[in-house]
């Protein structure tokens, strides 16, 4: 299924994305598309139920505003340098374990929502990146196979970071990483029975028309259950949390000089097969 | 006023510590504690004006465990090596601009919780801090005093750290910083009109009866009104944040070797003047 939220910020009411291409209310069906719902079979079977009677209630999408596919995330856990072209352009070594950072939920925003440029900016670069939205707790996880049975379904994340801030600026990476709509999310939540291989998914993310990052997640260094399992072991993943995976090559930092950084008045463009498309403007903030 | 939540994890309710030290029920009079709470002067006024008038029913506290004092927390922001004498016993330079890392607010627990050692951790640490809880949005201040009106008040918080995580695992310090129950908090809120300095505030930790950590906020790097400052070009800061704003010398990463990291069956107790004191037993996960 593809579940979604659309209406205003802040006041989303949950839909789903029908095998019609159809968008259908299901406000009447749950309350929400969060972590709640992802981990209660019950409900996920109820709305599945009434999205194949086909009676849920249609809804226009004109002028709809597309939300983040998931309300009150708990925390968003990111895997740094997880594609080997990525990690390449960058100059670094090729990780030896995951690397791990945080981006706040606060940032998530909708997939086409505006993307701020922070004041004072001049590194803000883009990464398109596979998310993992868990549905069932995690702690301690021993096998790959166990690792997915965890994992409610996927989407498309944009890992907007600014350079100067991540790296430039002394500490850890996350001052990089969670200027405000620094996370556009979506624009659906796919269910994971819907992903048959999270490792055969080409991404790609244009910039002003040109493709920039044209990559597929049969490069991760650490395939989605391996991220899973490994971070288990660090920190307890909940229901509603997110991982995003890592972003493959072509970001603005690993080109030569000068870099094309993101400024306002651009258009970042990102897709990942079967998830579908986001679009954001960048304004100052 | 001392702000706190009692009763069984997920299902605290508000209360107050009322100035002659009762326990008194805040449930009749809002929701919980919360940004919800601490971003509203009116409802804010309500319970200032219940406490004076004496008519908020008194709760026994035996038996009663207490909670984090603040619910639906949204992030939590870390200042790392933000005191001269702990800076000095890891080896670290003096910090140019402060260091950010991040802790989920799911790590947050009551003041007298269990701490969880993680599996498999060897070094498992200690870091009395003063968190600060963030009452207004903050974004891009500009001066101290704007930084302090948007705080609205100060809390005990325990920053536990597992030092092979945080650095010797790759990547960032969040590896060794986001384990489950690595946040105990409280017990209460105290509002920012009752911590007149934010600067002349001792905290001490012992761990089993032994005093380890001694250490005054005066010698913060980087004070209160600057860290939120900072933070807020960075990031944006919503009422319910909390900062960590660092931990004085006396960790076990700083003493001679072997270095007496936490075990299942320790004790760790903690104060910071005028905040209250915690105590949490160390078990294994």
């Amino acid at each position: 299924m593809k579940l979604l939220r659309v209406g205003t910020a802040g006041a989303e009411r949950p839909a789903l994305l029908d095998a019609g291409g159809t968008l259908r209310d299901l406000s009447g069906t749950v309350a929400d598309v969060d972590g709640a719902l992802l981990a209660d079979d019950a409900a996920l079977a109820r709305v599945r139920a009434a999205a194949d009677a086909g009676t849920l209630p249609a809804l226009d999408p004109a002028g709809l505003r597309i939300g983040p596919p998931l309300a009150r995330i708990g925390k968003v856990v990111c895997i740094g340098l997880n594609y080997h072209d990525h990690a390449a352009e960058t100059g670094a070594e090729t990780p030896a374990e995951p690397v791990v950072f945080f981006k706040a939920a606060d940032t998530v925003v909708g997939p086409n929502d505006t993307v701020l440029v922070p004041r004072g900016s001049v590194k803000t670069d883009w990464e398109v990146e596979l998310a993992v939205v868990i549905g069932r707790t995690a702690r301690y996880l021993e096998s790959a196979e166990q690792a997915l049975a965890h994992v409610a379904g996927y989407a498309v994340a944009h890992d907007v970071s600014e350079r100067e801030f991540q790296i430039e600026r002394g500490g850890t990476w996350d001052k990089g990483k969670n200027c405000e709509t620094f996370n556009p999310l979506g624009p659906w939540l796919v269910t994971a029975d819907e992903v048959p291989d999270p490792q055969a998914l080409g991404l790609r993310l244009w910039v002003n028309g040109e493709l920039k990052q044209d990559g597929t997640t049969a490069r991760q260094i650490f395939p989605v259950a391996e991220v899973v399992r490994y971070v288990s072991h660090f920190m307890t993943l909940y229901p509603g949390d997110v991982i995003n995976t890592g972003t493959p090559a072509g970001v603005a930092m690993g080109r030569p000089e000068p870099k094309p950084y993101l400024r306002a008045g651009d258009v970042a463009e990102l897709e990942i097969d079967g998830l579908g498309r986001q679009r954001q403007e960048l304004k100052g903030a």
